[in-house]
């Protein structure tokens, strides 16, 4: 098994936190919100997807944030220079 | 040809910018900086690649900015509930 990197496990870890606290109890009620399956979702809480930017457009718009409030936790900052 | 979302636009822009602004003049040099290919940061900075969430957090290292900092000017809040 591959490992899976921190900012996936922060992302997902953001959209579980953002679904509740907009209210969305169900992963099923949000994913159909959403327009996205609720395999999609789940995957995605759990760091299991690596997600486009058109989908991480499209759950910030269902999640009534901005894309970078979206990212706000998956912060690495490095100086790798 | 389909039409090629606003996000993407907005996002391909914000990377060029950085890019310039960081001291990258070229696209070769900065795509060997960041450990990507030199056609695939011209298609993103075209807005003909969607990036999944890996490789914003790649351009946002080799960057040297928050991922958030880097989706900062693709903001798009609509109300659609």
């Amino acid at each position: 098994m591959t490992s899976i990197p921190a900012h996936r496990i922060a992302f997902g870890d953001r959209i579980r936190d953002l679904r509740k606290a907009k209210g969305w109890a169900s992963q099923e009620d949000f994913a159909h919100h959403a327009g996205l399956d609720r395999t999609y979702i789940s995957g995605i809480e759990r760091a299991r997807r690596n997600p486009t930017l058109d989908v991480i457009i499209r759950l910030a718009r269902a999640l009534e944030v901005s894309p970078a409030e979206l990212l706000a936790t998956v912060d690495e900052p490095e100086v790798n220079r």
